[in-house]
């Protein structure tokens, strides 16, 4: 049924074009003739196909195959993969507990000062409650970070910085605007799992580059770039998601050269920027945002409810992405958002926030590192900084595996292959430090692990 | 310049290839080789293409072309299109006159009912403000609309509803998920100058059908569907933008017949559908949710700063569409945001806000339609409510020359054919009633129209 159902959406079958006959079809796919008729019943059953006695099975003229980013229907009915995590996590009841997810817990982020930030912007009976506002955003807090570039060592001149709605609408817009139907795309193995989604939104190719401790595999980099020519670079830099792993400088330098030879434009998503003690090497810095494009976004360290991100490059590009965010979300990302965030930037109180984050944050990592341990999981690698630690489970446990049966009992992991291209990952599991406070989860993990 | 650039962007040239000879493309497009050598040179000087001498020119191996809306780099340079007026509106100054944009100046909005609103969220320290929220958007907002749409006689369950951060959004979401590149799309003519530029992002084929005082043609939008076999007709049905127009009882029924035989999708954007004094027909009302999806926003009426769209449409899209958001925005729209539109449309002062408006409305319709019609610029109809009134010149004016004539003086004109797709409408323009209170503007249009 997926196979007829692909080939209609991507128009290699049109409506009105006949099938492959049962006993064709059975043969090319190593299938008995009963499954293929039963499949083609379902296809006429939903309307997809119709049958015309005589004649054979011919693709109905009702049909307007949509885009298929999930074979199965509903997130039940779903084997675990990228959306996996982001479904279950995002709307599951409210007693599910979520080491899976990718983000603090409320009583983590600065409700006060996001509080007192939105009564002072109530207050300010201006157009900025009402207006659409600019199409780059809110000038405010362009200028703030600009400021933030400048500490970087990145000189960027107003043109060149766009605020967005999310961090992933900017890279979105950037897919877009840079991408067409067969480009190729590298990403890291691991990497973060919506980005796999999203390129699978966008019809491109993917490839992928090892992730080690200190950046992607400089070698492999070079091998894949010159074999496949990749238009794109996708990656995180900082606390890079799931591994923790910090670029060095002599990888950064390494990729940023390659890239360079090949014309492969990065997308540097600096998202986990400010969870860092003290800031690592940036391809942005390097390069000064002439074949590097800045994404970020204040999701994670203030809120993902007052939602805004940002994208810094080249002015050209800034201007055609203006554009498109016009065409495709009638401006930019809602000025209320935006006067929120730079109320709480500009405060005082952020510094405070993010200090005291990440003294949390690193007595959650050793703490959490023990009680793993005592389960037999094992972190890869000590980040510096961040709320992941990526793990290996004890020998042959299969994470997808330990997934489901989590679920089962409220909890929902996040399970190493969601993160791999190359899907060898399936010992490995993804926990969020601070969404790990339970210790209802250490009995159940400990209960399932020793059931097997 | 253009012509080579495009042919990159389609990759119908990749790097690499070798060029046409400059003879060759100067006899194709009827050019002196001297305007041919002169692009070359300056596709070289901006790194496109690479000369070799004795060998020709080749497309450089270092060009990415990204996607371009827009044929002028920059705002200023651009001719009269859909971009001009976006841009013009939300980007000049905050003295600047806006007759030409979409929506009402920020002291005709509920500025106080939002500020109490946004003050009584931020006194709830829950997820709210600082979580993702659900893949859906906010119960509550979701709710709320069930009982809007079951008002209508739509009975949707909620798993037919999502929300969205804007209704352009919503409409984006709706293409990326339907169509792919070379479908053709139905749009009306004229209609809201975005659909045009949204479009134009996804690659599609346009066709158009003739807009009527009661709604589309419907003799000729049975002839355009028969020929064409658009996928989608995207249209507003209340108010619709920009003549003000009201769907008949009977076009309805006739349009839906027809898109039913001829299988083509329709998306009702319902933006206005709070400014009409009684509703009219809906496409979505008589169809059940079957073929028709229901797209809307809050921008309109209540703020197009805490945005916030809907979608309602069949299940298993709404199921796609969920997906395709968390890909390509990570999750639904800001819950901040839906719970301020929720707590003003609960409120009790929603009901009043909109009679306040609607009388205003209707006021500022009367008196600019005298004050234009002094200046010999008249209606073609008379909206039922609404802001916009979509008029005719003094014979002979071009509109697009008066737009540009206007902004010298600091004024932003919305000039018929940024309308229209088959540019018949170079002697209409629609006015913003509620943006024209300024008696300067009265000056300037007649200094502009007696100097001709």
């Amino acid at each position: 049924m997926n196979t007829i159902r692909e080939r209609i959406a991507q128009r290699s079958l049109l409506p009105g074009d006949r099938l492959p006959s049962v006993r064709a079809l059975a043969g090319s796919m190593k299938l008995s003739p009963a499954t293929v008729v039963d499949a083609y019943e379902r296809l006429v059953a939903e309307g997809t196909i119709q049958a015309r006695p005589g004649s054979g099975f011919y693709v109905s003229n009702a049909v307007l195959q949509p885009l298929t980013l999930m074979k199965a229907q509903t997130p039940e009915a779903r084997a675990i993969d990228p959306f996996w995590v982001s479904r279950q996590s995002l709307d599951a009841a409210e007693t599910v507990l979520r080491p899976g997810c990718g983000w603090l817990p409320p009583d983590w982020m600065p409700q006060a000062a996001l509080s007192r930030a939105m009564r002072a912007v109530a207050r300010t009976q201006t157009g900025i409650m009402t207006d659409y506002g600019n199409s780059r955003g809110s000038p405010t807090l362009r200028r703030l970070l600009l400021s933030r570039f400048s500490e970087e060592g990145i000189s960027a001149s107003p043109e060149q910085v766009m605020l967005t709605n999310t961090g992933t609408q900017a890279l979105d817009l950037i897919c877009r605007y840079l991408l067409r139907n067969g480009d190729t795309v590298l990403i890291d193995d691991p990497c973060y799992f919506n980005f796999q989604a999203l390129l699978k939104a966008h019809q491109v190719n993917l490839v992928s580059v090892r992730y080690t401790q200190s950046g992607p595999d400089p070698s492999e980099f070079e091998a894949v770039i010159s074999q496949h020519r990749p238009r794109l670079y996708i990656t995180n830099s900082a606390l890079h998601n799931p591994t923790g792993a910090t670029l060095s400088p002599q990888v950064a330098h390494r990729v940023l050269t390659l890239a360079s030879q090949h014309q492969v434009t990065i997308i540097e998503d600096d998202i986990f920027a400010d969870f860092e003690p003290e800031p690592s090497p940036r391809l942005a810095a390097l390069d000064g945002l002439n074949q590097v494009i800045r994404i970020g976004s204040f999701s994670k360290a203030l809120s993902a409810s007052i939602r805004c991100g940002f994208i810094a490059a080249r002015q050209e590009w800034i201007e055609g992405l203006v554009d498109l965010q016009i065409a495709t979300n009638f401006g930019g990302p809602s000025p209320v958002a935006a006067e929120i965030i730079a109320h709480v930037l500009t405060s005082g109180g952020y510094r405070k926030h993010m200090e005291e984050l990440r003294r949390k944050l690193a007595h959650a990592r050793q703490d959490l590192g023990k009680r793993l341990e005592a389960l037999g999981i094992r972190p890869l690698l000590r980040p510096r900084g961040g709320f992941y630690l990526w793990c290996s489970l004890p020998g042959g446990v299969d994470a997808a595996e330990l997934a489901q049966a989590a679920l089962a009992h409220g909890i929902v992991l996040a399970p190493g292959n969601v993160f791999s291209l190359s899907q060898n990952a399936a010992n490995l599991m993804r926990f969020n430090v601070a969404q790990m406070q339970d210790k209802r989860i250490d009995a159940v993990l400990a209960d399932i692990l020793t059931s097997r």
